[in-house]
């Protein structure tokens, strides 16, 4: 007689299961950290494919069978609460999606991102873009065919958006960006051309030194060293292998202060939301971030609310002008402030001012649109590129590094993320003008230095909540409403007008 | 109808499946660099985890009876070359010995390990056994069963050195100590106490120019940066991902010149031997190397015979002077030397001369034999080794962490490891005389600075065979005879007498 096993006693192989497939991605995690700041150039081989065999194991233990087994008994079961529920239908979504995935496509999609990942960093050294165009095409190619095997409605990069966004579509982002083009350009066009001295900014900042000061400023905004650490790499990122093992990683450009300040500040916003997990959801949805939407209004927030504002600068910059005291000596709070909220189109994303950011971002949604859809190929990006460039930001662009060999993301095999990033400005809009509501004297503690006050509240409204709210329902849990994007528009005429 | 495959094709998915238990082994590997090196100390918990369940899918990989399958059809086929049957015999062998562990065992074990490196680095942190004590005795009991699952002949202890040495026992080992013990220590007693000034080793040697040094000195004798890299750690080690990613380890005293320039040179040793390994092997035995007495040969080697020889420093000593000018301005060659090579019992087994540093091993060898057969139990291991130094060193333990914490080894599991240090110093002087009379002009070409040829020889002779040959087969077809510790004897009276 085979015993039936109750809803409690499932729910506990379901989470078994889930923990040791998180093993092994969070083990798969590792390597690529590895690959991204230590490896020496030759483990690369190596390396590709031991990622590539854990991604297939991973890929096998969540479709073989057994987990599908536990999942369908285990969701008419009436013994169990109601967040197991919700992670075992975020589970079975996330489950019916990855069964259209066979293992060997998820084996050469692995084995492909680590040879672009590769061709990639060797493109950048050389700034050549023709060195990373053969691996992006192959790359390209297996994306459509990973749409196609998802499916869609309407447009072959829904798709892929559903892996950093679960609701959104081209049509949702098309008319997003169209509500935001004019508003924005309005704004931008009040305030360019200001006259705005940022010239302390490119003054020489040791190395040395801006490590120290990152050091401290992530520190400060309660990232917890114990349970993560920063290092050195080519492109900024955050990555994590537990919710107390949390990694980001930073550039420093000795001839601009602020590449590596606000790249600390972001990923350490990141940080944060992920060292603010529940640990003891480990491997479970509850257990990971909501969407990277939400993971970007985290970022954004702290670089950008909090790290550009004034009241935030009140505070350090009479600190930093300890670890810079001759570039620094002659700059006033009113300088700094401008200098580092100055709005110029500009080439690189991760160093644009908030209001132009919003077109670099448009620029790469326009082009993996038009890579997917088959309507512009591989060998045309770089002229793509330069086109829209001119187009929406009207700068020309000199040379591949400071064009579309920039960000990292394709060379990961990320198309669908970089609307995110707009999003989650927008969420951070949002989020930021409810915080001001509910936390008594924010600005006053921002102004003596203390942001406690501000993560608690992160911590409590979005961090702890894990997946168990999609980015919308999120929003509603925090703000009262849905996605408002009048709110971006309203702190940024407040700032900038 | 089933279609007889031929012995190629099954060598072929044999080699496939080898490669991806390779794969998870090698990722295993990374995870527990990263936990040696730079992991934060809270994510522990999250890596033990990660660990386990990597450990137990390469384990059920290798033993889950898809490779038996394979590998007991390929034995008969006649259509496979003998280098091809020695990898399908050597992998047969393990795949017996493996299959006597269960995985829920192998899993404890490895989370066992983690909780015990952990709480090594703890205890050394605040100098105290007691801290490590409890998950000792865990790892010791588990040891225990370890021997008693493989099953043994005379002592429980032979079925642990097998892991390390495939044909040593307790039989031999007792008798090669007993056999070195008198002539060690009538050298010993004719060159202690020789009023040898080293006081120049222990003069302020800063950081940031002794790591400098050290990575000159590894690229020096030819360790490949671009096949790997070096790092801090708690103790230095060698690991490697594949033979193109290689990662040694060092660690570094102000205070203590020779503690990080030896065990550069040590773990270069180690490096030079998997860098040197063959790449189209990887995931077979014929791409591992040897043994681990063969692996301490080439360490030893090239930390003693050549990093202590008076040819090495003569062209060294000069370079050297350049980054410590102040340090060493006093110093000529024969006072290094001679400071170099001072013999003199002391606490730290890898800080100790090439001739006491054999009672170093000697001790731990009687302990493990010890715990492993229950005469000593862990609560009196710091008893027991303080009496070991002072017997056979004459020294008075000061504290634990000059006593029974200083190694990693038993941290990690590795009991039956320590014997290969004295067997791989035997070897590495038999190898030595061999390399003098093979390469000719070899002296000169090292008072020049240049080691290439030894270099050249080692991976000529030892390298490339990986593991094709054992430890007594390799050193027969090397120096025409299996090991014989007159020549370590005979180096060793030529060099103090």
């Amino acid at each position: 007689m085979v015993k039936m096993l109750s809803g409690a006693e499932l729910y506990e192989q379901y989470k078994l299961l889930m923990q040791r497939i998180a093993d092994v991605r969070y083990a798969s995690a590792v390597l690529q950290w590895d690959q991204e700041t230590y490896m020496p150039v030759k483990g690369a081989e190596g390396r590709a494919r031991q990622l590539a065999t854990l991604t297939e194991m991973a890929h096998n233990l969540y479709t073989d069978g057994a987990l599908e087994n536990i999942l369908t008994e285990i969701i008419d079961k009436t013994d169990i609460d109601d967040v197991s529920l919700a992670n075992v239908q975020l589970t079975l979504d996330e489950l019916n999606r990855q069964k259209k995935l066979n293992s060997t496509f998820v084996r050469t999609l692995s084995e492909t991102v680590s040879k672009a990942f590769n061709a990639w960093i060797d493109a950048r050294k050389k700034n050549d873009f023709t060195l990373f165009q053969a691996s992006l095409a192959e790359l390209v190619t297996l994306k459509i065919t990973e749409a196609d095997l998802y499916g869609y409605d309407a447009h072959p990069y829904d798709a892929l958006l559903y892996e950093f966004e679960k609701s959104m579509t081209v049509q949702k982002l098309d008319t997003l960006f169209d509500v935001m083009t004019e508003p924005l350009k309005e704004i931008i066009a009040a305030c360019t051309n200001k006259n705005t001295d940022d010239s302390f900014l490119h003054q020489y900042y040791p190395k040395d030194k801006q490590w120290e000061w990152g050091m401290f400023l992530v520190k400060e905004l309660g990232f917890d060293l114990a349970a993560g650490r920063q290092d050195i790499s080519e492109h900024p990122f955050t990555t994590n292998f537990n919710a107390q093992d949390v990694r980001i990683t930073t550039r420093i450009d000795e001839r601009d202060f602020a590449n590596m300040t606000w790249s600390c500040i972001h990923e350490t916003g990141h940080a944060l939301y992920e060292q603010g997990l529940p640990p003891d959801a480990y491997g479970l949805p509850a257990g990971e971030f909501a969407s990277l939407s939400i993971h970007e209004s985290q970022s954004r927030l702290w670089e950008n609310c909090v790290g550009r504002s004034k009241i935030f600068w009140q505070h350090y910059l009479p600190v930093l002008k300890k670890y810079f005291p001759s570039q620094l000596e002659q700059v006033d709070i009113p300088t700094f402030y401008q200098g580092i909220n100055r709005v110029q189109p500009s080439f690189i994303r991760t160093e644009a001012d908030e209001l132009t950011y919003h077109f670099h971002v448009k620029i790469r949604y326009e082009i993996e649109k038009a890579l997917i859809s088959k309507s512009l190929s591989v060998k045309d990006l770089p002229v793509a590129w330069n086109d829209l460039y001119k187009k929406h930001l009207g700068v020309i662009v000199p040379d591949d590094n400071k064009g579309c060999l920039q960000d990292v993301h394709w060379s990961h095999g990320s198309f669908g993320y970089f609307p995110t990033y707009s999003l989650g400005s927008f969420y951070a809009a949002q989020f930021w003008a409810q915080a001001k509501t509910d936390i008594p004297g924010l600005e006053a503690q921002i102004t003596g230095g203390d942001t406690k006050q501000l993560l608690l509240w992160l911590r409590e409204k979005i961090h702890r909540h894990g997946k168990l709210y999609d980015s919308e329902a999120l929003c509603k849990s925090v703000t009262g409403k849905g996605l408002d994007t009048t709110l971006f528009i309203n702190y940024a005429k407040e700032k900038y007008l």
